[in-house]
């Protein structure tokens, strides 16, 4: 096992014993734990080229993973597309990138982080029922890798979430608890239950694994740019481990030596609901109090207080990024822009082209410099947000 | 370019000008053409170990088809996973296969035909807009490649398609026709207006060049069972063009000598709408009539008088497969199997499993041999054909 020990990202605190324990917070300050692995040893023991001839999936890279090989629970991971925009779009915007992640298991990156969890989960032999509350996608991804193993998965979802999201996890073998309120309501529900029933707790952040899977996906970029990462990436944002988890593999490939560059990593919300934009712009270390009546249309941006808050701010100062917040109506033709490419994203995804398009209105984009977009999960789920358009079909 | 000329599979009368020509059906007969290629030439030149070495996507095996490189029109096409049923399922079905399609651009199969026909657009110099009869999935991957190059495409749809499916080629930048009755009758409304506006008519087996984007799915299918493929192949089927294209795949591959055994192919159909299940039971050598009255939640599988019915039937008994119809309850029983392993099945897809259940509780099913489910397309575009199941979701 290639891990040493897990380390309080708040307080710094390194927690020794690891072997055997299903890792949550800091025991000290309750902060988000990050792993941490002996990269010399690894690399010595297996050079980067060996790596790049293995198959492109996301399991590629696994002894940077908390799990051996014969543990992996997989749905089919193979490495997402890379692609440029098109000519037409790429006239304006010249160097773009887009990340697909729409096509892991279940349409979304989450798929990334609970292919380690559940993983996991199974190395360690805990057979417990696990627990989330998530608004829809952490939630169907969780239970999509656990359920094909047979584990029970109980989700505490607001009770607004769109029909669709709420069938989904239960076809794919969910107990739904519908919760008033958001998704910190919730978290809390879910806190109530958890230790009566002994449930493992994955919950956004609150465990070090997911963002495990995230990372992979930062060493996937790296090669699929052949070690030359853009200067840009806008990644969108509710509770920030896509991001952190991002962070946390440039980091790494970046002591190991094999990136020179670590990308700004530009945060998208909705102006709807913006605790991580206004706490930047504030110049604050984190998120005080939630964010008063958030409404979106993207509920993965719906998250008004992020747990780890503090660490995502100290993600975008540390890459010299930035925060953003762009309007649910730009979002809306960012969507319907993605699509006339061939592209499906998600209302949360497509506010990253939203961003770019204001901060080239503003005069503050440079088409020089290469950019990335990351599309953090499929259009499929949300047709049901796009109205239509009548005049565009009529009758033979 | 490798191909040498084409074949019409009805008359068997060869269309030997095939350069910088878009091509239909057969001059003579009318019949669907099948592109020939000297085989021998391009393993000359490019060994199998070759290939082998390439980056795993769709585009991996370009020689063999009718497009050169620098013409390839992408929206991202890694392999498709193929994985195997989970422990639990696998107790009940040892060596069943999953190759999973969904996970191609707009979610379906239809895309591997899609890419290769809009690339020989690209690469014949054709400007023109493009036109399709469609109850959706066709419709929507043509549209997502041709709008990515600036093409314009006119969907002729039934007009009780689900709105989802409409919405999403409106949204793909498609013009819609409305049709009342079915696919045929779509396809009748558009050989009314094609010559007059000039339009290139991609409809399904009327073209040689779509087969092979599932001749390429067979080249993937091959590599990825490392050269030795299951002994049976379930394939949803409507049209047949992709049971059609993997057939021939697999007799090029045979020809070539990388494989020793072709699958047999066991097409399926809802029993709503069986027009091949009965010409094959029948033994007749096409569908001699329409079938009345198709009604099936599979709207892919709801074409009452497959054009190239002949050629499927050819590939049933040439391979020693079969024709199963399932009904449409077992479809959705089978969708939810599919859901509780954590794949998303459309329901055509999920015929599949249907047929191969029935199968089993026929005692017809041999556990030592391999089997494959081939997905077709993924289930994110059907929920609302999944039923609410109150019970199961309740208040914290």
């Amino acid at each position: 096992v290639s891990v040493i020990l897990a380390k309080c990202s708040k307080c710094g605190q390194n927690t020794p014993s690891y072997e055997g324990v299903f890792l949550t917070v800091c025991p000290k300050c309750q902060g988000a734990l990050l792993l941490q692995y002996d990269l010399k040893q690894i690399s010595d023991l297996t050079p980067r080229n060996v790596f790049e001839e293995r198959d492109d999936t996301f399991w590629k890279f696994i002894e940077f993973l908390p799990i051996q090989s014969e543990n992996i629970v997989s749905l089919g991971e193979p490495y997402t597309p890379l692609l440029q925009f098109p000519t037409s779009y790429g006239r304006f915007f010249r160097n773009v990138y887009i990340k697909d992640d729409g096509r892991l298991p279940t349409g979304t990156f989450k798929a990334r982080g609970m292919a380690v969890v559940v993983s996991k989960l199974i190395e360690l032999g805990v057979n417990k029922d696990v627990a989330i509350p998530s608004a829809g996608n952490a939630a169907s991804a969780l239970a999509a890798y656990a359920s094909s193993i047979g584990l029970n998965v109980f989700v505490f979802m607001p009770k607004d979430v769109p029909e669709s999201n709420l069938k989904e996890c239960i076809y794919l073998g969910a107990k739904v608890r519908l919760v008033d309120g958001m998704i910190n309501n919730a978290a809390e529900a879910l806190r109530k239950y958890k230790d009566e029933y002994g449930w493992v707790d994955v919950s956004t952040n609150k465990q070090p694994y997911r963002f495990e899977g995230y990372k992979a996906g930062a060493f996937e970029l790296a090669e699929q740019f052949n070690w030359d990462l853009p200067d840009n990436i806008f990644f969108p944002t509710g509770g920030g481990e896509g991001v952190i988890g991002l962070w946390k593999g440039f980091k790494e490939l970046s002591e190991l030596g094999w990136i020179e560059k670590i990308p700004r990593l530009i945060i998208v919300q909705s102006s709807g609901c913006a605790p991580l934009v206004e706490a930047y712009e504030k110049n604050q270390n984190e998120v005080e109090k939630p964010w008063r009546n958030p409404e979106t249309i993207a509920a993965g941006l719906r998250v008004p207080h992020p747990y780890a808050s503090y660490l995502v701010l100290r993600v975008i100062n540390e890459t010299k990024g930035k925060a953003m917040a762009v309007k649910d109506s730009d979002i809306i033709q960012s969507m319907k822009a993605f699509f006339r490419m061939g592209i499906y994203a998600c209302p949360e995804a497509a506010s990253t082209l939203a961003a770019l398009t204001k901060l080239k209105e503003e005069g503050h984009y440079d088409s020089e410099e290469k950019t990335l977009l990351y599309i953090t999960g499929t259009a499929m789920k949300y047709f049901h947000l796009m109205k239509m358009n009548n005049d565009l079909a009529y009758h033979a």
